[in-house]
């Protein structure tokens, strides 16, 4: 029996969609109805389930993106810094496995063309500086996290699928006036969600996964590629440079980074290329 | 009326002792009796009280030192970030000013001699890398309460008086096998507590006060003066420098840092000078 902590959240909402598919027994929790906060209640409600394993999809975003985290700073870190160690804390005490949902947000950059592996030490955080408050917060939680043995840390970007949603990446670039050119991975909400409940279904070995689609992609192309099928209409605008965006549109630096995910794939785990993830969900758009 | 937060605390019994000198009313709150974590039941206190300013004293340094807060990472993050955050948040939603026990552990060295003022960016943070966890939490907390208006954040350095305690600073240096010497800035515990409490009485304008006693010492003219009063038949070993001492005896980095009380003294705060304090302390010592 898996426990979905923060099933209210998109990415929570994924995970119970695809247990129901998947028809694995599960139990969705929401913060309304069980203060997951406490490591006391959380313990109790693992050995009434019981439950042998727990994903933790919570975590504080920002609405309607990581900005708004710059005025809830510590709401920010309470979710994102916080509860993993609570959460860390109650699943070892009761002797079960969890994963975390934590992001690739805490790299900048593409490591030379190579991408960053699970290896490299983040370098968007509050530790190297300059990061936004958000991908500070994930990257404390990640550390918060360090000491624990049987916990998956799973990282994925901007997730996307074929369904509109205010939190689909590809929904998000039609909403935008401007966008910023940049090179980033990317996830398939669905192919993550996939590979992290497969983590746990093949007993892959703990530790951090990059659970990213395979190869990058820059936001031109994505433009291109939505303006080609579901935006025929639609005009793309982009921002000078990094400096005309932070001037104009934003107040916390955004991360873009690129991320190998060949431990991933090594590992058995399904993710399929950047661009053929992007055309599928086109194709399949629902607005 | 004064609400005391974290009045349990080392910090928080002497504001307690403090304002039961000065026959000022006030409400000691510890955690065990009240959730002050929760903004909803603070607003409630301070309009029951009904309280005109707040003292938080609550944090999280660690048992018996800031080491311990490498291992608890994610409650250290919350007492000491998210909480002021809350507190914050408690205080402005009642209309009623407050202040901020924070710490000079969030800078490190003596600013060339000059000793660092309020202006000047802490630079053993997150933010600035390689700071112990501690330090981290105390400068996210301050990075939090950013845009409070009606709050005092006072910077106070390794307490000290003549009472002998655990959390003094006298009391550890006798107590510990090894000593590294090093250059800080100390606050006397009560001229702390009592400039603290004189910031809200003279109504001086809100913002960051470094309380500490003027001018520094290193950790061996302590010693000297233990020596040649309380402790004669103490002798005191040195690690030869902090790499011996972090290899030896630490796991995380100390801050030593001297930092400059103009501001304080020239806002009418008494604070004595650093040799001055620990001679009376030491003259009057009680073990």
């Amino acid at each position: 029996m898996i426990i979905v902590v923060g099933a209210t959240g998109f990415i929570g909402q994924a995970f119970v969609r695809h247990l129901c598919v998947r028809n694995e027994e599960h139990v969705a929790v929401s913060r309304r109805y069980l203060d997951y906060y406490d490591p006391d209640r959380l313990s109790q409600l693992i050995l009434d389930v019981p439950a042998d394993f727990l994903i933790n999809a919570a975590g504080f975003a920002g609405q309607p993106n990581v900005d708004a985290c710059e005025d809830e700073k510590h709401e920010c870190l309470y979710a994102n810094s916080v509860l993993p160690g609570r959460i860390g804390q109650a699943c070892e005490r009761s002797g079960i496995p969890w994963g975390h949902v934590s992001s690739g947000c805490i790299y900048a950059g593409t490591n030379r063309g190579r991408g960053f592996q699970e290896t490299d030490l983040p370098n968007f955080t509050f530790r190297s500086n300059h990061c936004s408050f958000y991908s500070g917060t994930k990257a404390l939680g990640e550390e918060v996290l360090a000491g624990n043995r049987e916990c998956y840390v799973w990282r994925g970007r901007m997730p996307f699928n074929h369904v509109s949603h205010p939190k689909n990446l590809l929904t998000k670039l039609l909403s935008y006036e401007r966008l910023l050119d940049v090179r980033n991975s990317l996830s398939h909400l669905d192919e993550f969600i996939m590979a992290c409940l497969d983590c746990w279904k093949l007993r892959l070995p703990f530790g951090i996964y990059h659970v990213t689609n395979s190869g990058s992609v820059q936001t031109s192309e994505v433009a291109a590629m939505l303006q080609s099928t579901i935006a025929p209409m639609r005009t793309f605008q982009f921002f000078e440079d990094e400096d005309e965006f932070m001037r104009v549109a934003a107040r916390a630096p955004r991360s873009s980074c690129v991320l190998d995910n060949s431990k991933a794939i090594a590992a058995g785990l399904r993710l399929t290329d950047v661009r053929d993830a992007i055309a599928t969900s086109l194709r399949d758009w629902t607005a």
